[in-house]
């Protein structure tokens, strides 16, 4: 026999409920499955999805709407930004005792509409920097956090053990947490993320107007790379795009003068010279610790 | 004893020479050496590069100038754009009996810098759509070119027979060969390869400056993929977008101005909607036939 697990290795929590089972709610269910097989998951989707997710063992239980969830001592929102926002004013009709969280990528409007709700104590806005190539359960993964950050931005009023829960719960995905302010999150988001997210896939709509299928065929890795986000679904990203309108405004601003600068000094190369020796520098510093690609 | 080669199976060159041991020259010498090791190869390079050649036996034999070649009845150009067409130049003034080619980036400028030479009816511009994520000889390997396009520039006056000969050399790497004219190279490239080099390097430089690299550590797998290219050398890519400028300037334009419309509608989210979808679709094209990433 082996010895007991001590009492700080139980679940923290022991009946989830996920309301959206895309890439990031279907990778939660079945990294719970993996790391804690005896945890109960309800998933929340289209019948279709529930079906899918029910057959590959990621969920015990399926509903198709919120109110299906049952009891449950976690509840997360995985649906597209706007959607949690909606799913977290049903679940305040609903007064669900557990804590919820989300996964969006943006958090300064769930987190205000939390503040506005009865429930504003039991919600802490979440956000796991995961991410993969195509959206979907068909894509989901147990390893998606694996050595991943995953950002709390707990308000003031939330009960520090219930984010120390939480903390534990995406440690056990492998994640490591940390926490931030919405706003700040939402700043820097705004750069790390959805301004690649734009980028790549503008870039690949222009490319692919200006060259056509024929073309593409002569295209190398560097455009397979630059452009892998390009799949991403879209209904996601509309919804990242207006919660964070401001903030993705000024990160595009200031690449669209960049390119600009760059545009205007093709002739001589200066300024490409310049911008790509300092990329290379910010690219190294970017990779520093990370696996090679 | 097994069957004898047929004569098509000879190599189609025996001596060749190399000037520029960078990603692509270095690949050249260390692919020829995997597919045809009885083919003599001289590189021409700084001291130190030649050293690490003949150390990992991509040559047999290192000058330091192109006026150290020797014999050689194919010549490949493979430094810089603009240093290739000075080395054109120099290769005239020696009178070199073989075959030349380059392996640039861009097209134009080195196919007219070689109509006006004496040597023109032995050069054909060329292009291996190959690349990786560094440059220099450090990152050279055999298989770069493996299932990749190899495209020729021939002007008319070019004998079909060094054609001829010039593609099975490159077949024998495992490249694809095939013809273009150099201005339409120059348009395709434009957008399938230079447009994204440069959004790469703006939008890793334009990140970094924002989030500096503390926040660098919260990004996920999306920017490392599309900033993937920021390692690239920033001489290369000075000549390139100077021998490109007007064709690079057009897919600037377009990159340019799609992201301002994106840029105006981020609070609608609707043109967000619509260039994710759009940009899903191509890069569906363009996976098409290519392994999973």
């Amino acid at each position: 026999m082996g010895p007991v697990a001590p009492s700080g290795d139980d679940p923290p929590f022991r009946q989830i409920a996920i309301a959206g089972l895309g890439l990031i709610g279907g990778s939660i269910a079945l990294a719970v499955k993996e790391t804690s097989p005896s945890v109960r998951i309800t998933g929340v989707d289209r019948q279709a999805v529930v079906a899918h997710a029910l057959g590959s063992g990621a969920i015990d239980r399926g509903a198709e709407t919120i109110q299906g969830i049952g009891e449950a001592d976690l509840v997360i929102l995985a649906a597209p930004v706007r959607q949690n926002v909606l799913l977290l004013r049903d679940l305040a009709r609903l007064s669900v005792s557990g804590l919820i969280t989300d996964v969006g990528g943006t958090k300064r409007d769930i987190v205000s509409a939390a503040s506005q709700l009865p429930l504003h104590a039991s919600f802490i806005g979440g956000h796991p920097i995961g991410g993969a190539e195509r959206g979907g359960f068909g894509f989901a993964r147990p390893d998606l956090f694996k050595g991943r950050p995953w950002i709390f931005t707990p308000d003031s009023n939330v009960p520090v053990d219930a984010l120390a829960r939480l903390s534990a719960f995406v440690r056990r995905l492998g994640a490591w947490p940390s926490t931030m302010d919405a706003d700040r999150h939402d700043q820097m988001m705004a750069f790390l993320s959805h301004l690649p997210q734009l980028t790549a896939s503008a870039l690949m709509e222009v490319i692919g107007r200006a060259v056509a299928a024929d073309g593409l065929r002569l295209a190398g890795r560097g455009l397979v790379d630059t452009t892998r986000l390009a799949s991403s679904p879209s209904n996601v990203w509309k919804d990242i795009a207006t919660t964070n309108a401001d903030a993705i405004g000024q990160a595009l601003d200031a690449l669209i003068a960049r390119l600009g600068e760059l545009r205007a000094d093709l002739r001589s190369g200066a300024i490409v010279e310049s911008v790509l020796d300092d990329a290379g520098r910010w690219r190294a510093e970017l990779m520093k610790g990370r696996e090679t690609p």
